[in-house]
């Protein structure tokens, strides 16, 4: 029998005692647990940053792995709980936005965690991570099914399209959703939405620069140029060979990027 | 069979080998271990903050979790290595202050780790973590009982009283603890033992500010404004919504605060 | 049954998604794999650190264990991934540098990673950590022969030699392998190579200072003195007691050290 995996998503930096916390509620509850770090270093409280992760790292773990997911700047007061199902897994977190790009992509139901039978008492008002959301994943990774947790709701968080948006003839408005450890600047353009790169000029307006050429991989991306690749997650990224493209061009989370093809 | 569980609490960082070199000797020795790590980047040396983060997580782990705690600036030095028993767990580390937060709230047992058996071998002079800690936690995890390790001591570190000193009728002189990652200040004074504060006036002297409200959530701190919370360890905090209140008031681990009811 | 040992060592940070969904990867390949973090910290695409840090972690580890290692600044072109068989391991990565301290010192095999059958697809241009080392080092973690993932290759990298070299009677020159997360300088000197330095006076000329003694550990130092100990890993350190020896020489990996004995 594997044992249930269990992921944690979160913003809590590596510095303090709450992170080994949550592994330690865990594996009070579920033993068996095979707890996998995916990160504890969302910037803190970027929701936005944690629901690009949360998008991005799902679909490559094996069905029934839970998830737990803390970027909660409103922890304590009334955002809900919840869980939503999704591809056959679980994730656990505030509803605040940190599910949205999972939302969008993906046939899902959302519960609202209600039930106290599986928090730890009493419940904190700072951190849910490990009062209600740790446990509630230990339960579900025991076997617990995810309808005892709490009743399906319709009016969770839903957020703005993360597509970009067409605003002329061959022009579309979009923006970066990450800038990754390398400084590379991951956008919301899908390439395989975009195949005419790859036969047409064009030119990416982005930070202090215009982007016109796209390459294959980093190592061909001229010295101290910018240019885009396809990036490993299927969106258009960004990229410095041997540099950061979020310092050349001043780029950050949320920067505006135009696409223009000729 | 659960699997024995070993936590892992250093100042190492996570650039160096060092953390790896220990999971390694962990099991090789007891291969069916969980090894569980709480952080890696207490401030180098900074063995108080090493105590805090210890006597702030062990209790959510379950009995027989056998934690390796190592800041140690006396590496190699005449301070002893040592193995604590508190709370049902197991605790092996420098005798060096870094359980003195532990010590002072469990009853507890302390032995000299001196049976060289459990070592690796030659004991190096500056990476005890990798040639006593971690092999002396293996062998535990592995069911070899703790009396095995060596004789149990009275004569190990006891450091000052961790509590705020009543220095008035009704003033309270404390410190601040640790500041935690979203630059929250966990001071010394335990929420319980101030029921007063949500009756009466109070300020709250610390770094450049004086802090006289009481919130429920970090939410409800006003915007920039530093309030104090009932932090989820029990201890006061004070907190700045979305803000850092370390770089606020100026405030460090150590710094002190003055604690006035009216 | 033990569990096999997958660790993973590379310079993806742990501010995204990558090092997360090489997990999920190995986990949906190889659910009983024991996932070891050594390091996500190397120093972006600097290979030799990441070489370094392959070279001292192995040997702790138990016979059988699998370890990805991923520092690749030239991901999609045409550098080969290979998979080095030593010291009884299995090691997965790119062929640029990365294994050259382990091959230096250990019999070993190298074969080119060709069979497709074993990487994800597609397989992307910028993250073969993903889609070829994660995927092959979880087939080797279920029992895979090596020699399915390819041919032997006898024309992979090899670097310069890492020892210092004799330049006078009693001179060499040598470098700094890594400077570690407290900011001891670690050097290419192999402490058991150089017995004299116990016996006979000398100078080590390395940064802004010359450096003449040699301390069995840290707290043995002077106070703001650079000083020589034996590091963990048998390789001389210059330290300095609770300071970084990186600032006060003004050293980095790379930097020049020459020793002269009298």
């Amino acid at each position: 029998m594997p044992r249930p995996i269990v992921t944690l998503t979160t913003d809590f930096g590596l510095s303090d005692h709450f992170a080994g916390v949550m592994k330690g509620v865990i594996l009070s509850i579920q033993p068996q647990a095979q707890i996998v770090d995916i990160t504890h270093d969302v910037n803190p409280q970027e929701i936005m940053e944690g629901a690009f992760v949360v998008s991005e790292m799902y679909r490559w773990f094996p069905k029934k792995t839970v998830h737990v997911v803390v970027v909660d700047p409103g922890v304590g007061s009334s955002r809900r709980p919840v869980l939503v199902e999704a591809a056959g897994q679980c994730f656990a977190g505030p509803d605040n936005g940190v599910f949205w790009m999972l939302i969008e992509r993906e046939k899902h139901k959302v519960r609202a965690l209600t039930n106290e039978k599986y928090f730890l008492h009493p419940v904190s008002d700072t951190f849910h991570g490990r009062d209600i959301f740790a446990p509630v994943a230990a339960h579900l990774a025991k076997g617990v099914p995810p309808a005892r947790f709490g009743r399906l709701i319709d009016d969770y968080y839903r957020g703005v399209p993360t597509a970009p948006s067409r605003i002329g003839r061959r022009i579309w408005s979009g923006a970066v959703l990450k800038v990754d450890h390398f400084g590379n600047l991951i956008t919301n353009f899908r390439a395989e939405e975009f195949p005419e790169l790859r036969l047409r000029p064009f030119v990416m307006r982005i930070g202090t620069r215009e982007v016109s050429s796209l390459v294959r991989t980093f190592a061909a991306a001229g010295a101290g140029e910018p240019a885009l690749v396809t990036g490993s997650s299927g969106y258009l990224e960004v990229v410095v060979n041997r540099g950061s493209a979020a310092k050349l061009l001043g780029c950050v989370a949320g920067s505006p990027a135009e696409l223009r093809i000729y």
